[in-house]
């Protein structure tokens, strides 16, 4: 890297990280004159999660996904800064916050670097760099809220499908499967619809536990189904009401990490809210007695461009994000949070841009 | 056991076997006149759960365990009929189909042998030979009912800890410590007095993630919670919530297992109700509408006396209960259903004998 020339302003790059369940996205992309990134000039994804050993996920083998990958890129300019989102970084991200700073000077001399936790990358991609809250729902379900301030980041649920993760997609998977074993046993609340569902998914019911308990993969299984019961709510009592107290569930979650009630915006991000209006309707209905005040938006944009905005903001030196041992670290002092303000104008590449609309466009399906 | 003596009538032994998660345990007992077993003059337990392999539960393994602690007191008389009940058995018990009934002829000469799953051997200790609905709980739950005629066994609930076994042991510690990380999060639902339980049994709440999710026991880690929810639940509303809700669910799957109105008799079986009146209240309150006219019981017996009294039954070639592939098979015609009738006389060495009485002794703690 000695021998290339100093590239123009132009050609400082941000790159931004997303390791998660099934696998890493990169992407590099420049920055505007507002210091935003553009859209992406390069991506790359792979399908092979990075590994969790001894010392928790394996930084050697996020790098070695990562470095081949940007190397080729680094020649076009420099990256002046980084952020990497992982799941699973507030408990395992040891061996990430030893070996990345390090070995990312090293490989592209990078000298600012963030390492987030998924849901971290999942704020910034929804809300920016603005005060609120932030309800991250796929297969699990985590909400995030901060005031920008010294109190921090305030987190509810992500606590995994048996502990919590409420009205996530497992749940909601689960809560349709309990509901079509008790229309085969002959139980009350049963469902004939999400029988019929679950057989023509997973074939006779009785075969339902030995496809599921000895996979490792229970929650994804679970998740699985939750499209089903979304599809069964218009016409089915029981996967309506599993609508609603998900939808109860995420407001609760996203109630309890409101920084105060001034903080108006909670935005919604995540593949669950792509089931649409079975989920967003009971949403919309709860949430003037569950988050009274509050304005429901969906996510500007992904975990993935969040992550390019946290580095963007961070080669400025001025992340206002609050810093967190588990939750979001940096190698460059954080701006002073008294200084945070809302400086980043959101891009609308999300699913559905801004709010959600108050009333459906028709009737979903 | 050639050179043996040929014993006496009153040398006539039944074999009672139950083969569960946390062992082998097995009786032999001599008949009264009436062709009941008496108290087990011999048990032995061990602490080591039979293997399951490819072909299922495993019957050498069985075998290993059951054979050595027989044969001491097969001098003693003839093993005239054996019942081996086991956890598992309508779904791994191919292997224990092939396999016990050629070697336990072969061991200790018997030629009546009966193959029963766990919830047949609970439900002919809770009941005997009588019609009526069994719910047998403990980490899981599962309900067993037959009017001891042609149509069978009627089963409810069983699909495990994610899909069901709603209102057993793991659902109920599972709710309680949801509600616990409720009152972490400032979500609500959440109950102050079950976070200080959690605390106490497992120390901080961001710490229990790593301590339950790696084990293969989780539905047991759960399950040790439900004690600490019923202590909860005389001052605590979420705990005494949750326990109603147990209790309808445990009323819903015996109802779903009703032979028919006429059956009055419906036996709690299992460790789950050793946690007594937090949860024997709410069950007494909430059946007069959930099971109208039904008796609630107390089981009778355990399921190794279950094993014992199918045992003694097959000895006289007059066992009542429905012969079904998965739930109970012999190796012997079963009698007719139509000749089925209460020939037993329960004994009543249950934990608390006879009806759930109809007010609590005093204040549960």
């Amino acid at each position: 890297m000695t021998a290339r020339q100093r590239p123009s302003a132009a050609q400082r790059w941000v790159l931004g990280v997303d390791s998660g369940g099934s696998g890493v996205r990169l992407a590099l992309a420049r920055l505007d004159d507002d210091g935003q990134p553009r859209p992406p000039e390069f991506t790359h994804a792979t399908n092979e999660p990075v590994r969790t050993g001894p010392a928790g996920i394996d930084a050697a083998h996020l790098l070695a996904q990562l470095v081949p990958a940007v190397r080729d890129f680094a020649e076009h300019g420099d990256v002046v800064a980084a952020c990497v989102g992982a799941t699973g970084m507030a408990s395992l991200g040891g061996d990430l916050r030893d070996r990345l700073p390090g070995a990312l000077r090293a490989e592209f001399g990078v000298h600012r670097l963030a390492l987030a936790a998924d849901a971290v990358t999942a704020y910034a991609g929804a809300l920016g760099m603005r005060a609120g809250s932030v309800v991250a729902a796929g297969t699990g379900l985590i909400a995030l809220g901060t005031g920008l301030d010294r109190s921090g980041w305030r987190r509810a649920d992500g606590w995994g499908q048996l502990l919590g993760d409420c009205g996530g997609g497992a749940w909601i998977g689960r809560a349709g499967l309990e509901a079509a074993l008790r229309a085969y046993d002959g139980r009350a609340g049963g469902s004939a619809a999400l029988l019929a569902r679950l057989e023509a998914v997973f074939g006779p019911a009785p075969t339902l536990p030995g496809l599921l308990y000895p996979r490792s993969d229970r929650p994804a299984l679970l998740a699985s189904f939750a499209p089903e019961v979304a599809r069964c709510a218009q016409n089915d009592p029981v996967a309506a009401g599993i609508l609603r107290t998900a939808a109860r569930h995420i407001l609760e979650s996203a109630a309890a990490v409101r920084p105060g009630p001034e903080s108006a915006e909670v935005a919604l991000t995540g593949g669950l809210f792509n089931i649409g209006e079975p989920l967003l309707g009971p949403l919309r209905e709860q949430s003037p007695q569950l988050l009274p005040e509050a304005r429901l938006l969906m996510a500007e944009c992904d975990p993935l461009h969040g992550a390019l905005r946290i580095a963007a903001a961070l080669s400025y030196g001025d992340l206002p994000l609050p810093a967190d041992g588990a939750l979001l670290t940096t190698n460059e002092a954080h701006r002073s949070p008294e200084r945070a303000a809302n400086r980043c104008e959101p891009r609308q590449t999300g699913p559905t841009g801004s709010g959600i609309s108050p009333d459906p466009p028709g009737k979903a399906r």
